[in-house]
């Protein structure tokens, strides 16, 4: 029988009333035939107040103890949909991320997936009792339970899947699918049938939030097919897969924005080998994770550099970047926190190469100033004035007729 | 160093400010050179909450989902007390069930410890990490997580104690110890300085609420000295130990009373026999828990045999009863819900013949009337009117001077 993985998040699993309309989606799921694992995260806020209750506790939070306390949320998830399965008569057993076979490196809070041990999953599967596993939690080498950090939820369904040699990750939230732009944004967005892994990887790293970044990844390196759905409607949604050469490509499939990150520059840095490398080389030391960066070509023998970070990570950048600025020879380091990232994802553009200008155009139609530029084989990201994002999203929304 | 086991009850750990105040008292513990294992409950009503949303999600509650959802308590209260020791500087480590090596059957809800494999915990301590142990839960053969029901807590830590070695396993609730009396119903009752283990049985079993009966049998039997006393005010409390020889014998040291068992008598039974045989492995069969049982001697053949069940399982008790009367030619099932029992427990009694003249004479004074009788080398019970219950404790708690 095909196997599918559906994982549900936290708005999926809320209240007992959704709880038991996720019990009855498994439920009509293996009346269709097909064999299911299921993974769920913590009900709701769960996570958020137990860090809060951390943080009353105590200042000092070691990851271990961390770990410890946000696993509990699973726990209690997982083990109400089996109840919730009971009454239903579906036979079903819980598994924390240790009993499932999670193996992961010992970095609390962001533990990696070292390993996928599935064979309790698989007898449970053999014997007719659907397993509902505890996401975002595995166990260390060292027998201590960890957490895989953001997105662990998605990244353990699509580990599972891979795992288990299923046929679909189905990926259920509180939206219907992967849109052509936020619908709060643009109300003409429409939702998108089917996107590429690599386009994926675009939308979601340029913020998209409807899969994270890790687990789309995971997903593309291990060849599992993910079905993004809402547990609302239980419409169909958005595919992700390989990219088909059949499938009928849009040049174009959706405009993302982004406003979580802040610009630095630094001016005047002489034009000599190596200079770039120290910079980046104490930024990453320090943990700080770079996302855009541009160089123009240098004249008068210095050059500026722009890059982006974070804005939680920019006063850490800042101390780095003026710290090394004088041994550089740098003239200063100017910070720019009222910026967005606008991208546009499609791998259609590969091979139209009118995509940029078009871009530019509608922008500079309604007087958008670029502030850096970007670009990879599929995606053109522009940093443009925070207050001018969401207009520049609805402009080139329209620019490329992505309307629903 | 001489080891302690710490245990601290859901309203040791209730919110941030008492968990801070117990790491503050642990971390004081081990400046004054004891080494210390701590057993932590779930923080308040947790396991009552989670339980109301289990009944709110389904009807049908499988042992062992129930036991996934409620051991979640435990993992948030033992993390949180690991950070609040980490402010204070002590390394601290927690360990849920299974990785403390709490081996059970696999009897979900209420299993029984059959072994503690110690050497994570001995590791830890070894390393000066304060191990901090999920209460109430273990590990079952099957790899399953487990439950050991009421008073589960309190067995953990004892188990650990006699496991490990310890010196002494301290109590930690919200009474300052175990009380001559209610102290609600005897406003003068005192707090006991020392009982003996076959006391606290038998006020465990006649109503005192402080610790839970298995777990002082598990404290006896592994010769385990416990300290119950208060997380609030952190003065001494009530040692239980070993009979001392020497110590000084009260004649009687509590008395306590019961209100949630109901009487059952059945009339006119055949004195042949065999027949209470029948009647008690019936209601063994059907896991009605037996208390107090009498029998008078036989007059014209036939006999009258009462007994007490809790209350919650008098439905099924009356159903055997009446089911079997007529098989064993009786004449009826009466039963008696508004009852309570009222016991003197002491060790001096054993060997002070005029207890229970004493006793019986206190209450005749008051016209109390004494329905049934049942008594133990260090312990005496009465059944009395439920309404008679209060004036019954105070009566006694008078006549043998055990006022304050």
């Amino acid at each position: 029988m095909p196997l599918a993985v559906q994982k549900f998040g936290g708005t999926s699993v809320a209240d007992a009333d959704r709880i038991r309309a996720v019990a009855d989606h498994i439920a009509r799921t293996r009346r269709a035939g097909d064999d299911v694992v299921v993974v769920v995260s913590a009900m709701g806020k769960t996570t958020d107040s137990l860090i809060r209750l951390a943080e009353d506790v105590s200042s000092v939070q070691p990851g271990r103890e961390l770990d410890m306390l946000l696993t509990a949320g699973e726990r209690i998830s997982m083990a109400l949909v089996c109840m919730a399965l009971a009454e239903l008569g579906v036979a079903a057993a819980s598994f924390t991320g240790s009993q499932a076979g999670i193996i992961t490196d010992t970095t609390h809070t962001k533990a990696k997936i070292l390993e996928v041990r599935g064979d309790r999953l698989r007898e449970s599967v053999a014997a007719g009792i659907v397993p509902v596993v505890a996401g975002f939690q595995g166990v260390s080498a060292n027998r201590d339970v960890t957490t895989l950090g953001r997105g662990g939820s998605d990244t353990t369904a699509v580990a599972l899947a891979a795992s288990l040699g299923a046929e679909r990750c189905e990926i259920y939230t509180d939206v219907s699918g992967v849109f052509s732009a936020d619908p709060r944004i643009v109300p003409t967005a429409r939702r998108l049938r089917q996107v590429s892994f690599e386009e994926m990887l675009e939308i979601a790293a340029t913020g998209g939030r409807v899969l994270a970044l890790r687990s789309v990844e995971f997903a593309r390196n291990h060849h599992v097919p993910l079905h993004v759905r809402s547990s609302f409607t239980w419409e169909p949604g958005t595919w992700v897969t390989e990219e088909v050469p059949t499938m009928e490509q849009a040049i174009v499939s959706a405009v993302t924005s982004d406003t979580s990150e802040a610009k630095l520059t630094i001016t005047g840095v002489p034009d000599r080998p190596g200079i770039a490398a120290s910079l980046f080389r104490a930024l990453a030391e320090a943990g700080v994770n770079v996302d855009m960066i541009v160089q123009n070509t240098s004249h008068d023998g210095t050059t500026d550099i722009s890059f982006t970070v974070p804005r939680t990570e920019l006063h850490e950048a800042v101390a780095i970047a003026r710290d090394l600025a004088p041994k550089i020879d740098s003239a200063s380091v100017l910070v720019d926190e009222n910026v967005a990232q606008v991208s546009l994802v499609g791998a259609g553009m590969k091979t139209h190469p009118g995509v940029t200008a078009t871009m530019f155009e509608a922008l500079a139609r309604e007087e958008i100033n670029i502030l850096m530029i970007s670009t990879s084989p599929i995606r053109i990201s522009c940093m443009v004035d925070a207050g001018a994002a969401d207009q520049a999203v609805r402009i080139l929304h329209a620019a490329f007729d992505l309307d629903g």
